[in-house]
């Protein structure tokens, strides 16, 4: 069976392992007070060209979770695709964290949201205490759809965003995909078009167990530490997740392994352009196959039906990892079924 | 510098490593369809001899605050030592994770719950809705301060919670060191006992990042899974957490590491036994220096003092890689400071 | 000014009062064990033809929010419609109380679900942790836009819930002005429909300011009572909404107030059928006026502007009190204005 | 039977009765915009000589729990005596509404809190994320046990908090019966003292269903009405509950109420000055009685048995409405079994 279920089912980088086991040496002073920990900051500093306050997490989930709980109060709404992770498949989480800020839905193709689609939403909302008052934006980069934002997109949410006086998350679980896929630094596509803190998404991406949460912002991090400690994300041997975001950021990996997912996923695009669903800008192909198709690749390959029921479409997803031959064989398939 | 400030400043053991390489290799399921993380509750089974069901966290509070989650509502109460970690080191996690139970603290000596003190505090409580309710006892194995429970001295509270309606939980951050230093097993000291929901330390004796929640009562999982994942503990690549658990039980690696963290920690007892201020049954010590004997020792030492401010007590904790030669150091400086 | 704003802004009917002047009298025993208090259930119970347990509650926020906290747990998902007084007038409060449980929306004319509205949104869950749950329908009866659910199209949403594993809450806050407005029995309307919990209002048909939960399941009350303490909605002198409750229902005050508030909106729907843009089932009169006629009529009378902004919709809602002369003002301009 | 079990289980004065008979005229906006609702600032004002924001809720454990969310955070602690009502009597109600603060605990005679406890339960904490930080300090007037707090104790207390960058709360469910007991004016009792938000008491001392929560820091009511409404406690009908709140200061009721109970509770106490185990300073009358002397007593006296089981001491509480015959009564006996 070859896969392309996500990016989340491959391996992890050996330089991820490298450095770990390099780390891996005498006393380190628990809970963040090691100088991998303390090396955070300075790396993603330099990483997004701007002083930034960095927080290692276990999961995509607990970054999000954490990211909104702490701009956003419980009475307070966060405003995001219909499609976005932190609605689908996180199982209430940011409810949880918020301690019950809801969610309020917002449609786009792409799975992106766009100015004018936030606009009319954030109309439903009166400033009175009978209604959850708008406080958080939260966009995917790349979307779940497998969309990018450019800078100019994120721009203009950013602002509008800002008048109303909300904050603005980016859920980066794919963000290294997302910024080598445009010719743009990593501050263009945060802080420079108005992010205030970011989901930094490692483990799809050749990580073993940690993510990051960025703040941009350091006044936003008055009490997201006390938040992170009694989530149980405050890790004892702080060293071993941090290792592992130094490793993806200084050694390049970030960038090695994001332009191969894409190049792969290119690939299979090319094989059958026709069947797209979405431009595949990233590491994720969505194509129009039909029930027929699905269920002959089905024998062969891993992936996931999208979509409601007998919707016809299908998600195949490259990692850092997947098989050039697996790629191919695909292609092959895919080139066939045309 | 000699570090016995905690067991989390440690290495991780070769062991663990080697298993996170060996497992490091293509496609696996992601969020614990993988056949490591299938394996666990076979894995633990064994170890205790009975069927169970067990789960991957990546923290000591994240499994004590899920545990307590899953059997505790929130208008119930959580029966605890004044001490323990719960209480006192966890941010009020518990309180986040059940939705606002409440602790209900019991004192005893060296951390230690008695049969009597628990009956005494549990006339607090009447069963009417003025009042939260008794549902949880939770003990701590070893205690923080080094003290163990008998399987005999378990099975006394387990009874009177029972009679009481109350689940019982282990914190056993320190499970491994606390069996090792009695002739029972695993069995013995958890279900045997009437332990219901059990913590399961790996990471503080050679582990990395993983530690376990057991369950001994298949019932009990029923929204344990579902919270887990709202809670941002279900790790998409599953294996790197599974991993270190098996290989920490299916080597002997929880019974080598803390047999000589406790062999190091008698040693230094023994090296000023009349300045112990609690008998050293696992891998901690606390003594009753006094200040001036503490002052003098933090030059070299790293060390917590212990208790409130001007008690005079410290704390040395061995772990699985704790040099012999900064254990024999000690005990040469203690010698001579007695 | 006449005002057709709410049911809310009228004053209370003198049998509420005389109800409460009769009870204040001597000692009595408070948190409900009253005799009026102790007296609810069977009174309820009488009402509904069937054992149910009954409680008081200050406002009908707090009756769905702690009916929706009884039966979902915190990883669950209420479906209910997407103009619902639980989504739109709540603040989040279902969410506070549930510890962050989502509310999923289904849309459906005249704020009511379909069953195959219903079905379909269901398809939408899969029994993974990945996503909340389904496991309560909440609906409102009458609806947010004055419509009713009968019992066959109760029994039809039921009935799938119940395949489902979810109960089935009512948002009763005009239930009177929907009984009445049908030759059915109270019994038809809830538990034989297949309700399990009931918000059940008497505010705004003439209560001052208690409201009850009403559970057709005695099993469901297990940690309701709890939940109602620690929410700060047990009474110490609970005679005071316990006789509001007994007097609404003992003197037939529902009926008759119900019965005036539904023709005088009856009344007001006739005056310009054309105009309708829902059916004026209840006591609220929905109307496509457009923005010029909405503006004449804004300086004589108090109402709402309906629905986004320039639907042109107004909203005109007839209370117990309400006076004929309002009535029949509003009427001739009415006619006037076609 | 003669009641001294609470001075909740009295009737509601007829001056609230009275007032909200007169208040019941026509339409009244709904959810505080009413003349009345609008016109409790003002009043308050005048009561404390200082602007201040008022807002009623249903209940003492609302008032209370309500106040305390909006000043401390989830990783916050509330100090407060270990037998206040917020520990001991609301279910866990202040954990719910902060969304898992924890309530640290401190002791004191006549359970009132001095400085030096405060001072020696502060040095517990330490500004790191393992443990909760101190936010708020909560003290009780007249306290559970009768007690009264001077201006000047309180201003030790509040410096002291004040020092550590707490809030302080004041329950004052009994705060007119403290306030008669003393020379002092509303002002010198709270923000005069540094108390930032009080829970005003108006059900044990005549009132219906409406407590009040007093913010004199207007700064502090940012998210309080958004949490307010949350919980349920924003009434539609206000007016309700504002005139009980007008009627009760602006009347005087107040005062000539908290003045008849406590005289009542000083004639008790003089009847057997020596079995007295607290001073009776206000309307709570706390013996040493013995099992024995309990028995003879609760065959025609209902009155609660207080503190541990076995300890023979009661608690008699006299209210506004308490019948001079009952308390000639209890004097009787109590002369005799001197």
């Amino acid at each position: 069976m070859r896969y392309f279920k996500s990016d989340n089912t491959a391996a992890v980088s050996e330089e991820i392992l490298r450095a770990i086991a390099d780390a891996n040496h005498g006393v380190a002073l628990a809970y963040g007070a090691d100088r991998w920990s303390e090396a955070l900051d300075g790396a993603f500093a330099e990483f997004f060209g701007t002083p930034v306050r960095v927080f290692a997490v276990s999961s995509g989930t607990a970054a999000n979770s954490l990211a909104l709980a702490t701009c956003c109060p419980p009475w307070g709404t966060v405003l995001t695709h219909a499609e976005a992770h932190i609605e689908r498949d996180e199982c209430g989480a940011p409810e949880f964290f918020t301690g019950g800020a809801k969610l309020s839905l917002v449609g786009g193709a792409g799975a992106k949201i766009s100015g004018d689609d936030l606009l009319a939403r954030l109309t439903w909302f009166e400033p009175h205490v009978h209604g959850v008052q708008p406080r958080m934006l939260s966009i995917t980069q790349a979307t779940e759809r497998g969309a990018i934002y450019t800078p100019q997109e994120i721009g203009v949410l950013a602002t509008i965003a800002r008048q109303r006086g909300m904050s603005v998350h980016m859920d980066g679980a794919r963000f290294a995909n997302a910024l080598v896929a445009q010719r743009v630094s990593a501050a263009d596509l945060t802080w420079k078009a108005g992010v205030d803190v970011l989901s930094f998404g490692v483990i799809k991406n050749g990580g073993m167990n940690a993510e990051a949460v960025v703040f941009f912002d350091p006044e936003r991090v008055a009490d997201f530490e006390f938040r992170r400690k009694r989530a149980g994300q405050l890790f004892c041997k702080g060293r071993y997740a941090a290792v592992q975001l130094l490793a993806y950021l200084q050694t390049g990996l970030w960038k090695r392994n994001a332009e191969r997912a894409n190049a792969l996923a290119a690939r299979i695009a090319a094989a059958a352009p026709e069947l797209l669903s979405e431009a595949a800008a990233t590491n994720q192909v969505f194509m129009k196959l039909g029930d027929t198709r699905i269920a002959a690749l089905a024998a062969d390959f891993g992936f996931y039906p999208w979509g409601p029921m007998g919707s016809g479409e299908a998600r195949f997803v490259c990692s850092w990892d997947t098989p050039d031959e697996d790629v191919d064989a695909l292609c092959a398939v895919l080139a066939k079924l045309r």
